[in-house]
């Protein structure tokens, strides 16, 4: 086997082997083949595709390339729940705990914020103390005895993946069914999950811009899913505006301790209980979406599942007291209204562009080295549909540059089209693919 | 303008602009865009095709990318003859002096052999003395004298094409018309030519297996001609036995003194009058072939296409008695015939398996640093279509390495394959296309 003719195989549009895929795999991760070679093979992919088989036998074999984390003696039944990512996406900081306090167990790493989308990591992280690098061994203590934590990834699981997601992303090769299908998957694996829910974003602030491409990006998923025995579920969400309210780390956590307390917005509350009921279902704890709604409802109205998340933070060492008086969260030093400047209809929001401007600010990475400033950020104040008045508040940057203000605000209206016709309200879940 | 963007447009089957293509050829040679980078992109080149149109800016592109040869103080008709290689081609050494004993000036830079394709400079190394390594005031002085210099390039012709072949040869993207074609004639015009006659050889020992990409092959260069204002004539040859007799390199140059003398194989005059008539019609010495074909027979006939190529070794510093008294050549220590050991026609040869035993003989280099071993080779005693009776020499075996001699032996006779029926002798010349 050698990797030329690897290349002319899928060059030709032939289908690859399982054996010439792990070959790729290893001996790239290995160093032993080219950058240059893994981007000719990785170009003739993205041209002339790849199987489902192919597909799944790259996964596997990018799942197998690392470390893997075995959570078979927390449960048999390990539920993880993934973002394709967008702006202001706090949605596994209300989740998490609730399916934890209703008895699944929760291990779940998440990943630091790169480009205009946030990482949950980092916004557990806004809160003073909580460590986000627990070792494996704690991580697994605290599911076991609190049933849930939340961190981020020690482990070096699926690098083979990073390796071509790195080299993707250089050679024009980031969007493409296959390709992302795998390298969600093969984390997923690899992190010891055996069934899974993923909220597919859609829009003009995800990666996924049309619901034809997320629809099958969703087939793809079970596919490699049943083709590797894993359960996969797909929630399609829409991402045409940021996600609630706020958009950065400290700003987002708030936002989440008020859901738990039960006041969120009424897309927040759609996404938690779509992803949620299949949660519940998959993991055998509900048999319909009705019942599972309520068991969720339940959770918040209770106090159980905000209970839940106070019992994770305490444990990884935050301050409880900054969730109790949600006051005692340093705010920004400037807090400046953006002010529509006609009146209509809010028809559009460039959300990618609201993503770019909240890093900007300081809330999120340009590069990975760069250092998150946790109270930065924008506090939406309108929604697709709305009727705006000419002086109102589209939304509020939080800054803490004073020389960053005026270039936000600017662009930040910018990202704001209103209409003089009525408007619509989107639909926040666009589809549920099982 | 950005080298991803360029990647994509071409991944997604558009036309790069001129622009777009300078750019990545001129970024690529300074080294800032890097090898996987320009690896997505030939791969998508490859896959998705690029027009003449794109082919051209290509060609000029990679010309443009390093020294170029002006050539226009000795004539304002420079005519260039390239071969896309095979075994046994020694045209050029016969063709050149009848060209230049005609009155068209030769000045030619030739290349070194590669892999199981000779090269000319290589086989004039062979004769002791004769420098190819003349400085280009030198070379031009030679042309401008007595019309004839052969070297090889000193310049730094198209590094670009150098750069983006060796890159095509480890992703498996050597094969590719437009990208074969635009690595031709770029060499071609970086070293001064405005007309070129183009042998393209075709068969099992050439790198054009078929006759349709042959033709498609000619076709786009002379495409590239027409776009760029340069003429270019194909003649599409027959490789799938080797040319005339001798391969390796004092057998070759033997084997060209001995045409030069009037005694030649009949492919070997059949090529030397297709290339030479194109040639004459192009530079305006001659209106139809006929004619042509008679005026390079009758340079042969007086014996002053002999003197000519005798003038330029002794200008170039090589010992002319060896080409007057040819068993002066030091010949190789084992002559060893290799004996057919059933009766049959010669129905096929495996050319390219012939060229790879005298590479393992010496006569060639697997990699660019390996040293010649100028005597050693073989020499072919059958064409296709002769009937061989058991016992008959198919082909001689010229070796110093006595541990070679089974080996090579044993492999040549392989090469030929005998048929009980009888068998066509092929065509030599399978096309010209103008």
């Amino acid at each position: 086997m050698n990797i030329i003719s690897i290349i002319a195989k899928k060059r030709d549009k032939k289908i690859l082997s399982k054996e010439e895929i792990e070959y790729f795999v290893n001996e790239y991760s290995k160093g032993n083949i080219e950058d240059y070679q893994a981007a000719a093979l990785i170009m003739a992919i993205y041209i002339n595709g790849m199987t489902s088989q192919e597909t799944t036998n790259l996964t596997l074999a990018m799942a197998d390339s690392g470390d893997k984390l075995d959570l078979s003696d927390i449960s048999d039944c390990i539920i993880d729940k993934h973002s394709s990512g967008g702006v202001g996406d706090k949605i596994t900081l209300i989740l998490m705990p609730i399916i934890a306090s209703i008895g699944i167990p929760v291990a779940k790493m998440s990943g630091r914020g790169l480009g205009f989308t946030g990482g949950t990591a980092d916004k557990l992280e806004s809160i003073p103390g909580y460590r986000v690098d627990l070792p494996i061994e704690e991580f697994k203590e605290n599911v076991k005895e609190i049933g849930i934590s939340l961190i981020t990834s020690s482990l070096n699981l699926a690098p083979a993946d990073k390796k071509i997601y790195a080299l993707r992303d250089t050679i024009g090769c980031t969007a493409n069914i296959p390709l992302i299908a795998s390298s969600i998957m093969s984390k997923k694996i690899a992190a010891g999950a055996n069934k899974t829910v993923i909220d597919i974003t859609c829009g003009n602030g995800a990666f996924m811009k049309d619901i034809k491409e997320a629809k099958e990006l969703a087939s793809t998923m079970i596919r490699i899913g049943e083709l590797s025995g894993k359960e996969v579920r797909c929630v399609i969400t829409n991402m045409d505006e940021p996600v609630g309210k706020a958009i950065g780390n400290s700003l987002e956590v708030i936002e989440a301790v008020r859901a738990l307390r039960g006041e969120m917005t009424d897309d927040v509350k759609e996404i938690v209980l779509a992803l949620g009921s299949q949660m519940l279902i998959m993991a055998g704890f509900s048999q319909n979406i009705q019942e599972a709604e309520k068991m969720i409802l339940n959770e918040i109205s209770s106090g159980s599942a905000y209970q839940k998340f106070k019992e994770m933070v305490a444990k990884q060492g935050g301050d409880v007291e900054y969730l109790e008086n949600l006051d005692k969260f340093e705010k920004a030093k400037y807090i400046i209204p953006v002010l529509a400047d006609s009146r209509g209809a809010l028809k559009e929001i460039d959300t990618e562009m609201i993503g770019n401007i909240s890093v900007y600010l300081g809330a999120g990475r340009m590069r990975k080295e760069d250092k998150i400033d946790y109270n930065t950020g924008i506090i939406m104040n309108q929604r697709i549909g709305n009727v705006v008045e000419v002086g109102q508040a589209l939304a509020y940057v939080h800054a803490n540059d004073e020389t960053k203000i005026d270039g936000a605000v600017k662009n930040l209206r910018n990202a704001f089209k209103l209409d003089p016709k009525k408007v619509a309200k989107p639909k926040t879940i666009l589809g549920i693919i099982k």
